[in-house]
């Protein structure tokens, strides 16, 4: 550690990050300092860096200027006076959600539910959630930042900094199966199976033993990469090919006992609608993707056969411990991801090329020391 | 009982009823006979009987000539040879939700998620539901009824036939509040609130201790009358008065724990919206109502907020067991209704003449023996 | 089928069983009649036939002369009125449970907890479920059986009947993990791995990706073939080698998420509390093992710990479903069993010849046709 | 605030507390300072200052020389730069339940079962939760006391210190409850409801709507004190009067749907058997007493009657937030206490003079400040 570190901070809305030594920081009390091995370039950045404040303008951006950066994974570098748990050395994913601990939810131990739930490096996702942005104001995308102790992810020795870093999405996917109850007599559709979250909803599904994959996509190319990982429990649907729900009930007639919407923030509301019709009377579905606007869903139906929709935002710390503890026991197969790794110095580049990539395979990194 | 017994008749869709004498039926081993005393007239009856083959194809009414009738109390007349919970002379609510007993979700004791799930005397949910109709074809609007001893709610000496008769819809709302988690510390919104579902939803509400009720609906009169059902609790604003979100944020400033949705068909897709943007962060809605057509639903605030939809199809007998025992012990009131009964040969005014009520106080109840 | 059939009766408790011919019965309008391929011979059921009335004097065993047989498998021969759902010539398996469908539980669908809860063939749980053994007298050990339809488990084809047979066992195990949330981030500790109930337990504990199982038995070459099974998840220990908790803790600092006990009825009754012993702050224990006579249990270290000991008895024909479409999927493999098949006319040797076995890897089955 | 605080210190086990003049503690960035109006002697304190070492030596007093004081309330004075939901001025009860929130299971936010859970002023529940113990050293029997902010609950006005600092005994019953799922259609059997445990379960389990509270104690006179607060929903039963279960039976024939167990550390072993045997098939027991030593428990049954025996720990501040706000809208009456209340200075008298109460509705008190 020295006095000094190096950051990428954002000094205006949507301009370019510039590269500045600022003071290195210090952990509180019950705070961690790590030192930034890898942090994801996840694919929606570009989007809320851009678009944040014109398209959320009640929730908060971080203070300007800010470093960004929703992944970090790294080593733990300080630990604060009340930090029993983790010491420096350990290999860790700090989870960027944070919690208030003050309010009625938080209280309750319902800590993700927290009314100023806030993404450390990202947003808030709540008017007040600009307090715990600037408690904790030091994204990934810097040599060192600081995490609570609650946030933090043992990473086995198994599991790279890369791949440590891609827990968020993953982790997004994992904690929607569990609220869906998926194990291994649960039939699974994923919207979006290609993708960044989808892919990672996918493997997931498949470590909990879904004995039925069902994916949909735009390109087949994609989908046939994804199918490669269990061609026996792995089944794929062009878009282009008809609506989900036809596809959907011909392999099963009664419907899928789970849907998972993975869709990118373009998608058409038809897609996401497919996906629920082909829902099983009781069956479950689980929003995490990003289609935005007013989604005409027909709720009398939902009503006749009993249907849930599910909005789940995140996880926590002890899902994305579990996930790594499936992913050294052999139970998941995180191995799958092509890692792309860019330089801290490079981060403006990196935020723009991940336009271009090998669908969710690809991930996108910055490795700051 | 004779070996005849008068029953009306429907003999083609959306004809008016006839009366004529047919076989009293017999009941099987697993069902009891019941003396009919009391049948609802939902509110929704007249719209299914002329609407329902162009509304929803895909589902059966009964077959043809069809006796209708969806709430039966009454008396036990005779019961089968495997029945040992029920004997002739109990008084008794017949639960019109019919079970396959066959499908995987009969089999796990899911019985509520039935494949073929079927309302004796009104219609099927599921394409498939026309065997338990034709299994069940017995209505309430006749003298006699068959039903399976799974169905039978035993009715305290305190409460009468025509209140137990309500029981449908009253079951509809106390099982969307189980579902909902509702208790001493849960805020609850009603969307409709003086309505046939919407009333029953309050009553219930209350009896499970919500410390606020807060309800909306067009009548200013009708909400007066329901406030008056606990002026400290329960709060009232008319659609005319505003967005619904905004009157409930006042009250409420971070929202609702719950909303229950039961507006009736014609309702405007605003206020549906509105009571879902009226939730808290982590807050659960549930729609019992029947809003009908695509209601245009911003997923993307659901997910970040980590909220819930749940679509709640009526009730088990034996929630309905568990409402009456409640009104028998005074911990919720069901005097609140106004009866207005008919014998059964005016059941066709009935129908008709159900348009002009007093909200959900009143009960609309054919008397056929 | 033939006018009569062979059945095995007990005219007297704990009088060999007679080989008689009997009408073959009809089934009812609900029912399914089953000609029997395969019926197991529990473990004990020699206990059963000898010392129930002395021992559970409370509850009933079937009417004598009686038909025993408790897991029958065979295919469907005829079918009542009112099933829809299996027809003539579909493989099974007949779960002997049985539900009232009168009682408050039934009426609640929560039919587990049926008061007037029997097992077909075998005996009553409740002083008042003679009715149900009245209702269904027919067992497993006859050429025929009666059946509802609500028991029936579909057989895929690539289950034999024998291993069919074996599915009361093996889903008092399944339901028991289900109840303890056992999945890939759960420990699992089995009392009594290597008997016929623990293996079960282990065999699904395995496929629900349980990443540590741990087990105790006596006999260290059956625990020897248990852990050949999958050597990297299985670890076990012998009873003669010193307290389960000690060898426990050394595995897993803070102890097993779940314990399941699966002991026999002769067992200590310190080994019972060791496994709770084993278990972690907040961990779950699970009993289905036949373990008799008071527990001494120490209460306030389960309460200072926030644990929980639940009795789990059967399962439902549902949970039965889900574990042989898991056989069928590979996601669990059945293979393991040594069938030790006799015909129906032996079957007193066969009860009595069951003492002498390979542990839980025996599946001892009378074949009646 | 000034410089130095009034506290009553142990400085050896089981010696009387001395008071003397230390440094007034300053608050952590998400703790604040407490100036404490009230501090609850819970009936266990005497038995813990001289006997805990012996009973239970495995698991850590506070470090010498401790602060005791288990439930303060009071007024903020002062608070830590991450703390935004409290304020000085706000009237807080203070949980003394402490998290480490590194430990697995707090990472989880299943803060409850965390491995190092503490009561502050109190003791440990696990070998290594004696760095909470020294996180949080100031118990409530001191000016001022340091909490952190997850374990405050606001006080309504209408709420006194005195009533506020009995929370902890509340919180205890009321999260059984939970736990246990009571309702308006649960009925409950309490073991020891007439003493400070016991009778907070009784006022929680009317206010939440139980139609019959069945309770159990020795002094006759009590019971009736006890019964005399809902003659008609309370019913009691003297242990001197024959055994828990013959009597329950015979109100409720099927038995109980749950059982508490709430009784002192004396408690003969027997009654909390025959409240086991009180449940009905499917009931559940949770126990939340001090019964000690192996309690003889008759598994099998349990196992055969789906039973289930719930150890519960303590309550969140989220309960205790619901708990305080029930008792503002009158949901349930905290109005039946006697405080009898000293200031610091007799702290050793109120200690020992407890033992001469009456019964649960005695709250002794130690006003600081």
């Amino acid at each position: 550690m020295t006095e000094t570190m190096l950051a990428a901070r954002m000094h205006d809305v949507s301009a370019p990050m510039l590269l500045e030594r600022i003071p290195t920081p210090e952990p509180g009390p019950s705070d961690v300092r790590v030192r930034v091995k890898a942090c994801n370039i996840v694919p929606n950045l570009a989007n809320v860096l851009q678009n944040w404040t014109t398209w959320f303008p009640q929730n908060p951006l971080p203070s300007l200027p800010a470093i960004f950066g929703l992944d970090p994974a790294g080593v733990v570098d300080a630990v604060g006076t009340d930090v029993k748990g983790f010491k420096p050395g350990d290999r860790v994913y700090v989870n960027p959600g944070r919690y208030c601990d003050s309010c009625r939810e938080c209280r309750s131990n319902n800590r993700m539910h927290c009314q100023n739930f806030a993404f450390s490096g990202y947003f808030g996702l709540t008017p007040s959630s600009g307090i715990m942005l600037d408690r904790y104001p030091y994204g990934g995308l810097a040599e060192y930042t600081i995490a609570p102790q609650y946030s933090l992810v043992r990473l086995p020795e198994s599991i790279s900094f890369e791949t440590g870093a891609r827990l968020g999405y993953l982790g997004t996917g994992f904690a929607a199966l569990r609220k869906a109850g998926v194990g291994p007599t649960t039939t699974v559709l994923i919207n979006g199976i290609s993708g960044t979250l989808g892919l990672g909803v996918a493997l997931f599904a498949l470590a909990l033993g879904a004995p039925m994959v069902l994916g949909t996509g735009r390109n087949r190319e994609l989908l046939d990469e994804v199918k490669a990982l269990d061609p026996q429990r792995i089944h794929t649907h062009s878009l282009a090919d008809g609506p989900v729900d036809g596809w959907v009930k011909e392999l099963i007639a009664e419907g899928v006992d789970v849907h998972i919407d993975a869709l990118g923030p373009g998608a058409d509301h038809s897609v996401f609608n497919e996906g629920l019709k082909s829902l099983r009377r009781g069956g479950v579905a689980v929003n995490i993707g990003a289609t935005a606007g007013p989604v005409p869903i027909d709720v009398h139906h939902m009503m006749d056969q009993q249907q849930k929709l599910i909005g789940s935002c995140w996880f926590s710390a002890g899902e994305g411990q579990a996930m790594v503890d499936m992913a050294a026991s052999g139970a998941v197969d995180l191995s799958v991801f092509e890692h792309i790794v860019y330089p801290l110095e490079q981060v403006n580049d990196a935020i723009s090329g991940i336009s271009v990539r090998n669908g969710g395979f690809s991930n996108f990194i910055i490795s700051p020391s």
